[in-house]
């Protein structure tokens, strides 16, 4: 039995387990990232964020004393990056006092990433430069037909555009919508999105192998974007409302996205592995 | 901002956050019960059990310095006792030293209840005597009716038996069985049940006002006390395979069902609850 530390933590209740790794001793398998967020056999959460310093991580070729985000989808799968887990990766760095100061350098499989810590607590992280397609693609719900457009965020994004906010609240996103395959060859994350009153956009996500979720950083992303091409802008501020919560995303004017949120670490402790 | 130590575990994948209050000065609040067993926002359970002295509970008239068991669910409400958080509790308070000894009394609103550590670290819990009523009453399950049998373990089941266990398999329990409210005034759970090959029962229940679970301990003493009085018998063992796992139940001569299986510590730590 091995007995290791854990944190846990979200960010507009998208959740994560956190384990620190420094010298990439503890190098968890399949089946260790599995029962971690188990939530009923283990401590559970959409995922597991493991901090190694990056001179570790042989694939890293930036700066050696950054911390490298290790992110895990709950499957066991590695996953590039993650805009609501780089906030709750980078307040538990804080925390924990293993970083220091306004800007927080991070490293990830994605690249490098920002963070910026501000006054109300929110942090700022950067996401890169995401791309909309000018095709529209059709998406099936149900027996609805909806037209999209491909984003792509570092990963593959449909956004669906709808009349109006009830019209989102009101979809049944219980089973997967069916993408085309020429468009999508990996599948995608669909966002339906509509206008508020109050100028912001509301957004429901489903994620290609997970289902529902109450939010998704990248896609938070693709329907800001969405949402400043619709009215004419490349650059711009778009505030958008996942079941989760609030985020707002600042598209620079060479095109990098930056998404702000909270991030709350709830939990630590000690976990104990069955396996291994 | 209040920071309380707490732990996790399982019994059958039915989960649980505990707690220590001896004194009964945290006294949670509905909505700390429901941040604790929030599984994204929280930390996250099936429901809480928090120990505190008896004798610092004003209904309990037992011994006072046995540890009494409040359990609430994941919504706050308050409930009588739980087959398996009583094994996961017992197992707690044995791995804090919080007691000791082969046989554990803990105080339940439900009244007295006895634990016996196994040597394969199963835990032996009683149940009270259960009842079976001997008429049968319809239920509905989508399009299907069946009939089931009422029995009483402290809460209301109804126990309906199926021809095999790629029937029980095969049922679709996303919705709530509809039950006689003649008989059942305030609701049930409904377990389906068949014999296998192997001598078990196979099992699924779906409890009222939560849906389908992985294990409900009341629920597979239902079952088997069904199982033996189907077979000509008031007292002996019934083996239950749940989703979760595996339950033993022993009806003894004089009535008293007692449930055995295994009960799990994950993790310990401390959680920070952000109300109050």
């Amino acid at each position: 039995m091995r007995t290791w530390s854990f944190a846990k933590g979200h960010g507009t209740l998208n959740d994560f387990v956190l384990i620190q790794d420094r010298s990439a001793m503890l190098n968890p398998s399949v089946e260790d990232v599995r029962f971690l967020c188990d939530r009923r056999a283990g401590v559970g959460a959409d995922g597991l964020l493991r901090a190694v310093k990056a001179e570790k991580m042989p694939d890293w070729s930036g700066p050696g004393e950054w911390w490298f985000m290790d992110y895990r989808n709950a499957d066991g799968s590695i996953a590039q990056t993650c805009g609501n887990g780089l906030r709750v990766f980078v307040r538990w760095l804080l925390d924990e006092n293993l970083v220091s100061g306004d800007h927080i350098d991070v490293a990830t499989r994605a690249g490098a990433r920002r963070a910026t810590v501000n006054k109300d607590g929110t942090i700022c992280v950067t996401m890169g430069v995401p791309h909309e397609s000018d095709t529209l693609t059709t998406v099936g719900v149900g027996s609805a037909e909806w037209q999209g457009r491909p984003v792509d965020v570092g990963n593959p994004h449909c956004v669906i555009r709808l009349g109006d906010p009830t019209l989102v609240a009101g979809l049944d996103l219980s089973f997967a919508p069916s993408l085309d395959p020429g468009v999508f060859p990996e599948g995608a994350n669909v966002e339906f999105a509509a206008d508020t009153p109050d100028g912001t956009v509301a957004m429901r996500v489903f994620e290609r192998g997970v289902g529902e979720t109450m939010s998704c950083g990248t896609g938070v992303v693709a329907v800001a974007l969405d949402h400043l091409n619709r009215t004419g802008r490349t650059a711009g501020t778009c505030v958008v409302e996942v079941p989760g919560g609030t985020l707002r995303v600042d598209i620079t004017s060479d095109g990098e996205a930056r998404l702000t949120g909270p991030a709350v670490i709830v939990a630590r402790g000690e976990v104990t592995l069955p396996h291994g």
